[in-house]
């Protein structure tokens, strides 16, 4: 009887055939005795997370694997990222990321990262609690130069009936010497002119204190540059979201080196576990994870473990590279190999990143389910290729937990 | 890297199995050795131009394969044969296409296509530009006894909000031997009420023109039948259509012998390309076809060609005359051997039509992805039955254009 679930997601795997591999993507060009020896034991297929003909970012993809869909569940990833650094939301909060950049007396961003700025706490202490106009900004760090900004409304504008709003253009342009945009509302309501007010209000008095907070005065004396300006992007607007063990039933963990994975998890409830060597770059200590997943199937009844690097490789466009990564997931991938049945295994990716694109694409990503009661099919290789003759078919992100719940005996019943 | 495109769409080229044939569909049937190596280097799959369940007409299969979604764009088939024989449609315009048909003094149809007469400019030009009512009808002629009839909508009537509605039932009746039909309105709305109102008034007054029009007295004083009624038919409503190169970003054009699918394109602002040769029929010159195509990527990005026959042979049951034609078309694929893997050549159908059954039917056909970042799978055969383990699966007819726009790099990332 399945008990529990370990669901493996190796970000970006997916690849189109590459001239230097001998037509093959670095998938299938790696040498992987152990995922393919999986897969054998499996009922594979292939995946679209948010179905054919898009091209995933990141933070729906997960959303929608973990059976949140993200047309539902997702208003930017800016509540993601707020979750992830360990911000408690509340039902109207507006959340945005942002970097913390440098600018010039002109306000033209000479930086965009503040010449890649490592330690923020200082400066979103000097920000963090700041209130206009009845909205209370929460600032928190995130990874290097990165912060999360909460703007949550105050009993005095509810009353009133102002809300806040997520449809405003981002304050960061996206790119540097340019000047800082103001922030503007995108629709005509009175919540995203009131939002967009007080935001522009809050970056403005922000800048005047970061210019003139000691860590950036020692900065400009060394030579560095000043992270004056909070650069914020992604607004997303906080609905409740009901937990991941409340709606499935599961109780969750998450393993992960990247910021954005843990953010996701927190987001849906999960558990965020630190694992010593899981740094979400080449390096990372899979094997770690992996061990620690495993272990972890004591105290959680579905474990999610995310590998980054074979993404950022591929954005890279380093094909060798990623090709190489791939064979140190399959190495790491023995250890599952003794897994029990009675733990379902899933792996699979979020999208794919052809090399040759160094970005996200569409095309559909190899996933296998191994554990009691899958109708093992005659795959007998992970890969983009292999997998298309697997039996699950074609299926997208949010057929992942609906699989799950339905191995389990879970899934509700419709009709009689 | 992808460069530009050839569609190539073989209209009615999926049928069913054969007794005569070897219980092998004409395709199957057919000596295919260049769609067959075509096929080995391609991506394949198996395709339902509008889902699984439908039977598709050949506009809105069309519609969609092109990604216009003929739920959203399409509103009958008036608008696209207007837009076939070079009308400028504007918003709020409503299209019908027509024959010209004979009837009697009883207003009895005594023939369809008045004997299927050639030539209606003459009539078409003494219909051009009545106004009734404050709507204006603009008459072109089509092919044969063919016409496109517009009715725009003139600014008093707009003033006092009376529009115009495609809610009206077809005043041809489809069949001889029967009285013509009144125009009248599907649902409740002035609008129907009033365009059918109008358009009755412009049949019957057309009546009294072409009755007495010299080309008619002539036709009948050589014992030929009158072309004396203008049957409409297909009403649709123009609501702007944004063009191809606005939507994605590629300068088109199309390549057809038939009027419908000059239509289609011009509906979508391709340019339309005139190939000598090109008739819509079993003796059209399809390597002429292929051999522009191949040439007028040099002007457009995207290069549509369709290749009628094959769909009005099953029509007639013709399944020899069908394989016959579809090696016509393998011989004239050879061109595209040595294209380029910078052009993504796409071959497939618009829908299958089965000769025992001689109209369209809902069994999916097969269709290739051929250029580079493809993954190339192991189907060697181009056909309902090899392609179905093709690794692009099944897909539908507005999967097309989004897994080009992915393969170009070029789709838009959802989420971040």
């Amino acid at each position: 009887m399945l008990e529990k679930v370990i669901l493996v997601v190796c970000d970006g795997l997916g690849d189109r055939p590459i001239k230097d591999l001998g037509w093959l993507t670095p998938l299938e060009a790696a040498n992987t005795p152990n995922l393919d020896s999986l897969a054998a034991e499996s009922e594979c297929g292939m995946m679209h997370s948010l179905g054919r003909g898009f091209v995933p970012g990141s933070d729906v993809s997960h959303l929608n694997i973990l059976g949140y869909d993200y047309e539902k569940y997702y208003s930017g990833r800016g509540t993601i990222e707020a979750a992830g650094v360990g911000l408690q939301l509340s039902d109207g909060d507006v959340a945005l990321r942002g970097n913390f950049g440098t600018v010039n007396d002109q306000l033209i961003i000479t930086d965009r990262r503040a010449g890649r700025i490592n330690k923020v706490k200082a400066l979103t202490e000097a920000l963090d609690g700041l209130e206009i106009d009845g909205v209370t900004f929460i600032v928190k760090p995130g990874t290097a130069h990165r912060a999360a900004v909460l703007m949550r409304n105050g009993p005095s504008n509810v009353m009133r009936g102002i809300g806040l709003s997520n449809a405003i253009i981002d304050a960061d342009p996206h790119k540097g010497d340019v000047p800082i945009r103001d922030v503007t509302p995108i629709d005509n309501t009175a919540e995203a002119s009131f939002t967009a007010k007080v935001l522009n209000k809050f970056l403005k008095k922000s800048y005047e204190i970061l210019k003139a907070h000691p860590l950036n005065v020692e900065r400009q004396r060394n030579g560095e540059m000043p992270a004056n300006y909070l650069l914020v992007r992604g607004a997303g607007k906080y609905g409740k979201v009901p937990g991941f063990k409340e709606r499935f039933g599961f109780s969750g963990c998450c393993i992960a080196g990247g910021g954005l994975y843990k953010g996701v998890a927190s987001f849906l409830g999960m558990a965020v576990l630190d694992v010593p060597g899981a740094t979400a770059l080449p390096d990372t200590d899979i094997e770690a994870k992996f061990r620690t997943a495993i272990k972890s199937l004591a105290t959680y009844d579905f474990v999610f473990v995310h590998v980054k690097a074979a993404d950022s490789l591929a954005e890279d466009g380093n094909f060798k590279g990623k090709r190489d990564f791939i064979e140190k997931i399959d190495k790491a991938a023995s250890l599952f190999k003794e897994l029990s049945k009675d733990v379902l295994l899933i792996i699979t990716a979020d999208h794919s990143t052809p090399c040759e694109q160094k970005s996200h694409s569409g095309d559909p990503v190899p996933i296998l389910f191994r554990g009691h009661g899958v109708r093992v099919d005659k795959v007998t290789a992970f890969n983009e290729r292999a997998c298309t003759e697997g039996g699950l078919g074609f299926i997208t992100g949010k057929d992942v937990i609906p699989q799950v719940l339905n191995l389990f005996g879970t899934l509700h019943l419709t009709g009689a």
